[in-house]
């Protein structure tokens, strides 16, 4: 299967893309250029890794009949210092909140999507170390 | 240099990141759960690409004095069959249009970001195939 995104060129430093039919916008910062009126491009992986794991743990989580209260996904990225900067290393903190939760259930759902569904920690566990930690708050 | 995204589930499979101060929502289709509310998690990889090569490419050529009058960005890019389904390979085509265009610039620009800029496409590079092509519509 084959995806495909198209993205535009708005002016100076602003990209407008179609992905899955939706506009998502980039911009860089003033001091770069731009206006600031949407995210950093680079930044956006991080977002895809965690909307990525996030999906596959909510619907294993379902069908284990868990269910959670709140689920939030923080990932911390280290950039390297020289150019091309790119990301070398990433965590990835799965916080659930709920009542009486399971925890062996909910690690079971993290690493099935960590070790078997999720392709873009896949793709980014080639690319650089991934690490991840899950927290439950009661 | 560490970047920070927070992502929070907002219900069935809509989740929500905060990039670079920006909200960015992701959803799935109805026929997995979801509300299609948003782009895909794992094609936001490409629109990351694009947006990257695209900011590094347009301040090139603006230094280059070279001016545009369109430039556009498509990203292709092969999933595996298999679980987890991840892009083993990405093509990206850049298509600038203008009149009388400098090829051999346009082409600098590219190779630079391609190789010493952009930071998505670097890592992107140790986890698949990466190709690219120059268009030109005068």
């Amino acid at each position: 299967m084959t995806h495909k995104v198209e993205t535009s060129w708005n002016g100076n430093m602003r990209f407008d893309a179609m992905v899955s039919g939706h506009k998502v916008s980039m911009d860089a910062l003033p001091e770069v250029g731009g206006e600031n009126s949407g995210p950093r491009p680079k930044e956006l992986m991080l977002a895809s890794l965690a909307g990525c794991t996030g999906m596959d743990v909510i619907s294993i989580l379902r069908k284990m009949k868990v269910e959670v209260e709140s689920f939030n996904i923080s990932v911390e990225a280290d950039l390297t210092e020289e150019h091309p900067k790119h990301y070398s290393k990433m965590h990835v903190t799965y916080l659930f909140k709920g009542n009486n939760l399971d925890v062996e259930k909910l690690k079971k759902a993290v690493d099935l999507s960590q070790d078997k569904y999720c392709g873009v920690s896949a793709a980014y566990r080639k690319a650089m170390q991934l690490s991840y930690e899950i927290k439950i708050v009661e």
